[in-house]
């Protein structure tokens, strides 16, 4: 049987790591320890307050379906997070809970974006993005950024990109696969040069809350005409409970919650009572010891790599990647890739995952791992490299 | 802000039983008793043995994600199910696990539909399947059916409604709202409608297992070239969890796991270990206990309403719907409706809901109430008509 493809398929990749994690699977199988940095997750358990909610909720047995929108209570408990932990006020009813920060993006450019629609993302970049709009029938457009302006777009990029078939404009802090940040002004500024040209501006905040060095924040402190992708994966330690949220712009909520209704009729009901429990005090206490961890982790992984050759010109903030390039190592990221899972047993994911700017010099490295695994991994890196 | 729409959404219609619900909310807030008979879910808690299976699980907080394809291990026992339970063998490798139901026939609908692709739906049908055709771009086209064909299009209709543009036919046995089947002969007869015209089959099989005098079934019984999409949601009881499957054949499923990566990363990680339970003989005993209850129900409502002037032309054998005609009570459904929930305390849904085929000439009466309400909602009526 022949397949009968829609053409969108043929534009879609697919996670490249996935063959390299199928190959330490493999390796695992025989008995060889892997070091896995190339794990998009925190390695830490569910926070236990938020495991207990969950668990009181499933006693009654009683899980239905919520309103399209999400449980009022979350929705009420993110928008008082939003003002207390950051100063930003969002009205509860702009806050829509989605299945994960996928269904976020989901929503949010179903709603906006017609056939050949253009949306210009930076390049490298979480590769869903480009592929969420495509599966709309939007074009995206890669804007290649570089370590020069810290892997972020700027606003003379954005208006040089721009054509009459731009629909908006998609940017990370912190972003994945960099961790690099963008702050208030930056942010403002972007959204001026975006909203002159009568786009639209969506901040993916999906790893809000870890950051280093630096406070976390959010770009619905000074603006509400953006759309903000936001998630309790990262942060909040949740990703198997696929839960994630979407703030958009007023004039927006109604057309967004008919479209929800439709994709998912509703979040997941467990997911969203554990997530109840995410911004009580006890489950805070544990969210910052571990951003301290990830603190202590970026500070104990990246020095190592840089000695081992890497080299990291845009110092990551936020999330828990290094973008490294690798071009003192290796001349191809991906034969580097399979190289290091083979012989030192450490998985990363090569750049091929994030974009077509310049992939094969660069891997992501994960610090998902406790610090003695991650010098670990650096010794058996420099033992690879005799 | 004049928000920026996607054309897509002026095609999009919300559920309009929502307004209803938000009426009946209000008049339980004032403190009337409200008969819910609008209700797309069962009544049931999830049963037990997977409520335990996922507090077991959750126990260990370990709650990551899985495989974008669901855990080997679940898609494994599906599997096992449609042998030991229905006599169907369908390949694990086949079987994709989705965030519900609506999860399943995006992805099917991503994989297949290119932008102007038409997609055949009976209508009345559940709603989201054309909008989730409308949101990929593909273009719904209605097949009215009625009582005489008890709601399920044939192989003449399909044929003659076929073009060029065809993309192919979605139909659901047991259907939402009417609760009629396709037996094994009526389905072989429009897949070979279907296949002749090189188009593809999807059959939503979402109410398996809840049919009443006649034993459930499955299109995989005798086809591996269409897709099926099923849910944990209905006669597992598991709505608020969020998990379905989709069945694709073969050629597909690669691609499939391409979007699910992008759209879903995987689907909820407690949802799939309470599903792990749902194939246990603890759980079979309570749902075919549960299913006694619905056709206790039915024979209970059925000729309750009949007695009201509801007319039921086509007996339904599946679901927990009774789709009834309404001329001899009113002129309006929508209207009726708004009677209903006022004067008697009873909610349904107006046929506008399921599509244009004289959507205001019936109502969707679900019977997921206990006995002794859905006669106390008859007798409610009896008194609302004087």
């Amino acid at each position: 049987m022949t397949p009968h493809l829609a053409r969108r398929t043929a534009d879609i990749q697919p996670f490249h790591v996935m063959e390299l994690l199928r190959r330490a699977r493999e390796l695992e199988a025989q008995g060889r320890d892997i070091i896995h940095m190339e794990v998009g997750e925190p390695d830490f358990a569910t926070p236990q307050p938020m495991i207990d909610a969950a668990t009181r909720f499933l006693a009654g047995g009683d899980v239905h379906y919520t309103a399209a929108l999400g449980l009022p209570q979350l929705r009420e408990a993110i928008a008082r997070f939003y003002h207390e932990r950051f100063g930003a006020d969002v009205a509860p009813e702009r806050i829509i809970v989605t299945p994960g920060a996928s269904g976020a993006l989901m929503l949010a450019l179903a709603a906006t974006t017609d056939p050949g629609d253009e949306w210009l993302l930076p390049d490298p970049g979480y590769p869903s993005n480009r592929h969420l709009v495509r599966s709309f029938e939007g074009v995206p457009r890669a804007l290649p950024v570089g370590a020069a302006t810290r892997y972020q777009p700027t606003p003379d990029q954005v208006a040089d990109a721009w054509t009459a078939r731009t629909r908006g404009l998609i940017v990370a802090s912190p972003s994945n696969p960099t961790g690099t940040l963008l702050d208030q002004a930056e942010l403002a500024a972007l959204r001026a040069t975006v909203i002159a040209r009568q786009g639209t501006l969506i901040v993916d905040e999906i790893y809000q809350g870890l950051t280093y060095g630096v406070e976390a924040s959010t770009v619905l402190k000074s603006m509400d005409d953006v759309f903000v992708v936001n998630s309790f994966s990262k942060y909040f330690g949740m990703t198997g409970w696929r839960l994630g949220w979407l703030v958009a712009p007023q004039a927006y909520v109604r057309e967004i919650e008919k479209l929800a209704q439709h994709f998912f009729i509703s979040p997941s009901t467990p997911a969203q009572h554990a997530a109840l429990a995410a911004f009580a005090p006890a489950t805070i206490e544990i969210l910052e010891a571990r951003r301290n961890e990830f603190a202590l982790r970026r500070d104990t992984l990246l020095p190592a790599l840089r000695e081992l050759g890497f080299v990291v010109a845009a110092e990551p903030q936020g999330a828990f990647y290094i973008y490294a390039d690798i071009a003192r190592l290796a001349d191809d990221s991906e034969a580097l890739a399979h190289r290091l899972i083979e012989e030192a047993g450490v998985a990363a994911t090569p750049g091929l995952d994030f974009g077509d700017n310049q992939p094969r010099r660069h891997l992501r490295i994960a610090y998902t791992n406790r610090c003695e695994r991650l010098l670990e991994a650096a010794e058996r890196i420099a033992r690879m490299r005799g």
